[in-house]
């Protein structure tokens, strides 16, 4: 066998949280169907193109009991560029089918969309697939950025699908793979083929997210690398205290990454692209703001900093944006004259004199170093290769030379000594969090429940990311329904929108409300290296993006707090243990007869009622011998004596609890000692008072 | 109090790992002194220099009955850049002057070495080191480059101490600032001022050891966060198939950290700077080598891979390095003619014409982009600052050249699509890993018990590194016996000498070894990000190259071979078997009335004897009631059922024990499950026989 880390080696047998729905292996799923969904707009032409797969209802999976679904065999394909949680996707729809039939097979078209195309595939087993869980990367059948959107290509598709029995296919990649999917599955339909098409949605950008889907997979991951390196990098520079950092980072469409590292470590300049597009603002205003902040910070004894930049931003400056169209024109028609000129003056003056005078000015006003990239090796669709372009370089050149006037004229007077850094595949092949790890591979469940109950046309949902995945929650959401009109290549298409950053939404607030005081100040965090293995709060938590999107945190702890307040065990809490107390909990929603602890199981965790009832069952597993109500704690007894679980507690209404992990309760319990009495106490007390009911 | 990470605030509460001779504190320090300890080299010339602190005893510390020392004002320097663990140094430090006499202060010389002769210092107190435990940086009191060499500046630090009651500097520092710490505690001896002083081994790069100083800290964790994102790179490429990535890694005067990203990754390339400079390889060599790789892979249908470059290749090159030394002379006499020439072509010819004709040759072979960087600001020395010459686009541009070369004459038909990186900042800062955290924080209670005992001139020293903390041996080395004379600007100086990769080490032999395989094939490891909680095989293992060097690994294997080939529990075990168990144990060695489980306890560990004897105590805790010999498992009664430990378990004669933590004792079981019956049978037999004896 190939030789592998240590950390691979442990990390392979991480068996990844599920939905409820897919806990249960004695049980199987079916689908409940809600409203019929329409896009936001456009519906008419959506449904003119779509004419098959317009207004879909919305599905959710619910257990059933164990019913043998048909066997089916499932190809999979992972489209474009790498993320986190990949293989646990193809994981995840090789157990479900499996789990649903154990006959049903699972293909993998090799090296993307291609090998759909072409009839390459590997009939994966679990000899393979083991190989894989929790990793990093698109490896295991490879990936490509064939686009998938001629009828040809579909004929073939079917074709291959055909000579192999497969019945279904799962596309896993960004939002243009997942029109495609949509055009496949409509395709399909029309022309009476009966081969299931469902998307899933990949991308560490961070853009492929809507009302629906919260947010893609390998975000998480990708964001937690750059936070890392980015948080190493902010505490170097607070140690060495002289270079001013200038970090890109992935994220060309959208700003997302960029967004969250800033959210998450607190760097000095964060530039957000879709502010500068929404404000207009000229390259020479966003230099003026960097060179703004250098001053400042040197009028306080401080030549150092660290600005972050989103790799898509120049395409966001409306003037550059502008060059690197006629750019784009221009090389498409005089490429090979351009590079028959031999001297550079020849190229500069070819350039000058065929740009309009505003661009041919913003030609002129960047580093000669960018301008050679501008005019580089162009992308299969003629396009300049953005990733390519060292805008962190840009930037560094021109906030010099700005510092450089300013000193002559005696308005700046320190140290501008700057380094560059692009933070880019570092991430994207990460082995995946545990929040990807986990959502990947329910994305694959729910992606196989689609298929088995014969859906197409959808894209395999989980809902509630925000919260634990206990309550997370598994459906489809169809194509049609995340897709408007957009002018592509002169012509109205629908396609899947590109979520861009919210300027009105809660992370961008956030980030608004604070830079002022970042820029001035040094408050940095550093998040460090993932975790695997340790306390919840520090392996389980997704981004801060995530968390301010759906806004749960802060109702977590307004809720928590009237609970704690009016507690027998903890209304002597201060404010300040019951904040530290709300930041370590997460929350997890109960049905009656949801058995929540377990006796004779090790504890893990300690709860605290929420809302609804629960039980505290006696010896016979079956009678109850207390009740418990808003507010009360349980499962402290084995937290506090290392004693397996003395009772099943059974949930007996709808409700919720606040849990945290045994590593953060005794860590809670050492930093407020007083509580760890009062429930030492309780503890021995309703021991006692087990044993006095024939326990 | 200042926001800090959720990781960060986790992290906090560790406790570093400390050798035996620390951990007792009912017992205190005493020094036993070795033989005399001389340099291997220039021994005369290191006596005439430094008369007061030749021939000083090596030292090694050994706990004795609890006597309080003296109270003793200690300060501490950070010096030169940063490196993982320099927080935990001044924690311990901190702890161990404090635990000596709680009467003792430690203050901080603030910015560097500058601080001492400023007279700028901080009171560290409990309140602000707790603030910085386990983290990286070195912000608590900051850092300087400021050199400690000049009788001046030794009068003026004398004079700090005076004025704040300081009888003791501990400087924690490269080579340069040991030996300066040597001048200075040479000179205070002369001087009859009763300062000691005392250094400690600092440097990312690994350059700072020799027989007594097995690693200094900050290696093991600046490597691992590089191999953490050559990893995720690695992966990258092979999912992505197209990029050959060329990524610099930090390391300078030696190729420690390349080499160890070499073992631990597998890129398909990596360039040791000291085998170039052994074989007076040109830089045209190196390129062809790369070059005729690319082609080989091409030819495998591989148009990716990896190529790991350390930061100084070019000044160990031949010829650029006497490019390079031209370059400077000619910079240091003519700069400011140079500047005033307006065009690059002017410039171009000035260097041209001033060059030897070999280094013009060489100088014209260079990218321009290069050529510029080499002719940039120099450092306050008068050098090229090397670590901002991009080598990694020199080799892109030159070995694209060659490609397109070969290609015209028909001897290449692949693809060259590459990709730049520099892994620099992102490691030097991050938090320790387990093993810097322990090593780092060691360091500071040997420095502290350096100083308790009255000792100056000495090297804090931590050996048996490659062993687990509990075999770690504490002491101190003089600091002449690691130094030699060396040619530094025209005159012959004892100075502590770097060390550069052995080329007939275990670490370069291994990578020798193993290195065309790795260019031919996609043998990718994937270390992922340092870990600090769970198995302990993941946590707390250090580098690859400390384990080649120390050769310990190997030692055990080959022992423990015959140990469980003659075991009655163990004898049955497949071979296979008995090297996955041996790749996952470390060693322990024991002395008699050592307590190696304590009843009561939760089991972390599972134990196999070595050799020695050790006794299982009655429930008196006194009365042994079985022997466990050579091959004797133990502990396992614990870790398989899940109760607190049964019995202690104490040496009866000196030896050895091997043993496993928990994550890794049930892996093993999941995959080798005969060897869990015989265990559990073992176990049950010995419960009943615990009883049978009154237990």
């Amino acid at each position: 066998m190939k030789e592998i880390s240590i950390l691979q080696k442990h990390r392979s047998n991480y068996q990844p949280k599920l939905p409820p729905v897919f806990i249960q292996k004695e049980t199987s799923v079916e689908v409940r169907e809600g409203e019929q969904a329409e896009p936001q707009s456009d519906q008419k032409a959506v449904n003119e193109r779509f004419p098959r797969t317009y207004g879909l209802p919305l599905l959710t999976f619910e257990t059933t009991e164990k019913a043998e679904l048909p066997a089916i065999n499932v190809g999979v394909v992972l489209s474009g560029g790498q993320s986190p949680g990949g293989h646990n996707v193809i994981a995840g729809l090789f157990d479900a089918i499996k789990q649903f039939n154990h006959k049903s097979q699972l293909y993998g078209f090799l090296e993307g969309p291609s090998g759909l195309i072409d009839n390459k595939q590997l009939l994966l087993t679990e000899e393979i697939v083991d190989q894989y869980r929790n990793t990093g990367g698109f490896d295991i059948i490879g990936s490509g950025r064939t686009k998938l959107e001629k009828e040809a290509q579909f004929d073939q598709a079917a074709a291959t699908c055909r000579s192999a029995g497969i019945g279904a296919i799962v596309i896993i990649g960004g939002d243009d793979s997942n029109t495609n999917a949509a055009m496949l599955a409509e395709y399909f339909l029309q022309k009476d083929i009966d081969i299931k098409v469902i998307g899933c949605p990949k991308t560490i950008d961070g853009d492929l997210k809507n009302k629906q889907v919260e947010i893609s997979f390998g975000f998480d991951t990708a964001t937690k690398v750059y936070c890392e390196l980015l948080g190493n990098i902010q505490r170097d520079d607070q140690s060495a205290k002289k270079y001013w950092h200038f970090i890109r980072v992935m994220g060309r469409a959208a700003s997302h990454i960029a967004l969250e590292c800033a959210l998450q470590c607190h760097p000095n300049i964060t530039i957000i692209s879709e502010e500068v597009a929404d404000q207009g603002r000229r390259l020479k205003e966003i230099v003026e703001y960097i060179a703004g902040v250098v001053r400042d910070r040197s009028l306080n004894g401080m030549d150092y900093g660290v600005v972050v930049i989103p790799e898509g931003l120049i395409e966001f400056i409306p003037e550059i944006k502008k060059l690197i169209a006629e750019l784009n024109d221009l090389m498409a028609e005089h490429k090979d004259y351009f590079n028959g000129l031999t001297t550079p003056e020849d190229k500069h003056q070819f350039i000058n004199k065929n740009l309009t005078a505003q661009s041919a000015q913003a030609f002129a006003s960047i580093p000669q170093e960018i301008q050679w990239q501008l005019l580089e090796d162009r992308d299969p669709h003629g396009n300049v290769q953005v990733s390519r372009i060292e805008t962190e370089k840009l930037l560094i050149d021109m906030v010099g030379d700005l510092l450089r006037e300013w000193r002559a004229e005696g308005k700046f007077s320190g140290k501008f000594s700057p380094q560059n850094h692009f933070f880019g595949y570092e991430g994207r092949c990460s082995a995946p969090s545990n929040f990807d790890a986990d959502y990947s591979y329910s994305l694959g469940y729910a992606a196989a429940a689609l298929v088995a109950c014969g859906k197409t046309g959808y894209m395999a949902q989980i809902a509630n990311l925000a919260e634990p995945p206990g309550n997370w929650v598994a459906g489809g959401i169809p194509l049609t329904m995340i897709m408007n009109l957009e002018r592509r290549q002169g012509r109205d298409v629908p396609v899947i929108r590109k979520a861009l950053v919210n300027l009105n939404g809660g992370p961008f607030k956030e980030f608004a409300r604070q830079r002022d005081g970042w820029a001035k100040g040094n408050d940095y965090i550093y998040p460090g290296p993932i975790q695997y293995f340790g306390p919840a709060e520090v392996c389980d938590r997704s981004t801060m993006t995530l968390a301010l999107e759906q806004g749960e945190d802060i109702l977590n702890i307004l809720q928590g707090l009237d609970v704690l307040r009016d507690s027998d065990v903890f209304s002597e809490l201060g404010p300040e243990a019951i904040i530290r107390l709300l930041s370590l909990v997460q929350r997890l929603y109960i049905k009656p007869g949801q058995m929540v602890i377990r006796r004779g199981e090790l504890g893990q965790c300690f709860y605290i009622v929420m809302d609804g009832e629960l039980e505290v069952m006696g010896k016979d597993d079956k009678t109850p011998v207390a009740t418990l109500k808003k507010g009360d704690p349980f499962g402290e007894i084995a937290l506090l004596t290392d004693v397996p679980r003395t009772a099943n507690v059974v949930a007996r209404t709808d409700g919720s609890v606040l849990f945290l992990d045994s590593y953060s309760f005794k860590d809670f319990l050492a930093e407020f000692g007083n509580l760890g009495d009062r429930l030492e106490k309780l503890g021995a007390e309703r021991l006692k008072e087990l044993e006095g009911k024939g326990n």
